[in-house]
């Protein structure tokens, strides 16, 4: 089960939590594995586990502390507690609130689509030095994305950035 | 000195610090060492080390960061500046403030009353995860947990809460 | 490259960004690797490398996610988006939003006088223990701040402290 | 590639490697993701990729290290020397030399079913909490095998063991 | 059970094991955790546990490794095979092997006491930096020793220690 | 001082050092920061810093664990005791020893030059990747060579390495 959850953080593309109504127990583990979260303003939240008498094993205890703080994190899962959406932006465990599912649906499906215009170099590099920065040392995770970029600089990506840059258009990438 | 307050870290249940008036020096290395923190509007805190002369030496520089962040515990700990409950709030040092002491007193018995009535084995579980995944990898966090829980999954408290649950009755739990 | 911008972080002396018009991609680079960050309301910034078709790879990517939390530096490093100085308050990328430039000018002066005015010894000790502790297990990093302080306690920044303490003036510490 | 070496690792069993003749490149990276080799006198190996124009990248600079020590791992990644059975066992990187290929499979035989004739549980648990303690710190690693036995120290297998000893019997323990 | 095993690593002074006759399961935990290990030619060992029906927790899986070398531990643990001191010397478990009981109380009192009339600044300091650069990267653990010796090297033990050696007698230093 | 020493390790050039004579202290600082080790039979070394009255700071205590052991280390280092070129190959400390002076300048050459004509990019990459690979845990060392390779594969070293063993002829790099 643990793996299922992670599969969300291995890929190598962003992955995009849009939540709506209830996330509850599982539900945060697998937002905590997502990239980015939305959410809708009735959507709400709770670390439920400790009301089921079991410590939450899918990812939650090691992933939302790093999202949201580890103070905030051991309060919310002490507490099982429910807070709103409102408060999940405020938390930092969301991006960004949208008025209603429709403006989400509409506002995410935009972002995605702006996300899946960039180089996807770029983006699946940033998402994946961003992961395995997580777990070294600042003087590691410097070396780690110089030893990426050592493989990647000279892509076309970069080119085809630049050009379209200096000639005012969108780029257009190939796919990875 | 240092052993004195991680007691409170090692402490196998929950400890929530209750803040009413100053929280200086000390104070603030003690109230990192507990799980959740409160405050009343009036309290007010300092990292107060570098004012006295000495580096902070009892925890607050390993623990704040982790719950404000790295770049605020950086500002409050080379500043020394005087910062209030409603700020505390805003940084993520406390997670609520109350309007006076005996409001926070009340409020933080409910709060404790409250996790004191869930599963000890949860309770515990979740405290002890969420200290050791601190300072593990994620992939190292989540193989902990799945060790942790192949030796509690079988407890009773699992049963008595989902007993509980379809009887829509409190549960009641024996204790560890 | 990396180096010339690891520098500031290596720099005993305590470094302060203050920020007024753009602040883009290597910017951030730059300012993550400060001890502290302030900002004028036009300010704004964007972590900008996915555009150019490449991964940041000058310490955004390492710094940032300690900052601001994993999930928003996901979401802004991934998005490239731009935002504000107050965004970047409520992110917690910058300590505070100064109205204008000369007001900032202004009070950053003053904030780094009252630093320079602090134990030289208790300043520097602790930017490089905040510094050590971010990559150090919360064991680990108590050890290293006791051994820090067997070598700085009986320091004379101590004595002038308590002294000026008592006798209720200005202490006066000499340069290290 | 490097997942199908790691399942080696993975397997909950232990796994014993067999070697006689050639042991080159690959070779390296499968038996040093077993937990136990031996070899005859007629073995060789060789850590052979910088002679092919690469960097081994299959587990052999990750594992080999632990295995024979730092300097002799980086000596024979550098030179890809060949080295003999005998020498391997020198290096630690055998634990026993047999002199021919039918007294290796009569010994290794004899090995193996003495390990499975163990307790399942005290075998599994061994060689799981070998692996995670050789990336953990030493009190992470030995709160690692507190919480592991928790779990595990009221089997039947404890029970069996004992039970068999007092009667001087051969215990008979039940598969996992 | 743990923590009485830890303290002898945690002894500030070098703790040296004398071994003859059985060293066994709960033997080994001990050895390990101290400084330099000795022993007679007739003394025998054995990582018991799985023998036991156990997964050994009071530190040998932990400390036998980095000993011995991963791979040896793990076929010694597996196993549980009873190895000479002969063995144990080739192993690298113990630093000395001595003909008789007699013998090694008369060698290892004589190292003793030549580590005794060492400084005992240095001598700690060797132990303790040792210890904690076991579970630091080398860069973490050049900082450590630096931040050791900067309150370390004025102490009389190293004026005592020149003036000694160039007088041409023995040193003579204070107690810690 | 450790800056000087540790450019032995971060120089991308594998370094060899060939041991004659006394090597004490700051040698065996310099010696443990290089790839491999070779001696004589009349060369000797004593880690020597204790009987200074000082704790080693230069990388002994940091590096020497990794090549010889944990426990052979800390023997060494408490001891301050002298030994031989033999024992130093017994130890792991060297991985061979000569009988002469000439023998070894002559048998060291040789070894260089073979290692230099291999390709550059694999044994740069071998040397790059088991440094890093030290400090990492083996989930993330795997991810690191692999990431090191994606930039490196399609070099041109691989073709001729390639080209050359089937034409059975040395094969010729272009340096980097």
């Amino acid at each position: 089960m643990q793996d299922t959850i992670t599969a969300i953080e291995r890929c190598r593309k962003p992955v995009i939590a849009a939540i709506h109504g209830a996330c509850i127990g599982g539900g945060i583990d697998i937002i905590t594995a997502c990239d980015v979260r939305y959410c809708t303003e009735s959507a709400f939240f709770s670390v439920k586990e400790v009301d089921l008498g079991i410590t939450a094993d899918l990812g939650t205890l090691q992933r939302l502390p790093s999202i949201v703080g580890y103070g905030k994190a051991v309060e919310l899962a002490l507490s099982a507690r429910r807070f709103s959406g409102s408060e999940a932006k405020e938390l930092g465990l969301v991006s960004r609130v949208f008025g209603s599912k429709d403006a989400m649906d509409e506002g995410v499906q935009a972002i995605a689509e702006e996300i899946a215009a960039k180089s996807p170099l770029a983006v699946t590099g940033t998402k994946a030095v961003l992961l395995r920065s997580r777990d070294l040392t600042v003087v590691q995770g410097l070396d780690y994305i110089a030893t990426w970029n050592s493989g990647m600089l000279l892509s076309d990506d970069l080119v085809e950035a630049r050009a379209a840059q200096s000639q005012k258009r969108a780029p257009s990438f190939s796919k990875l």
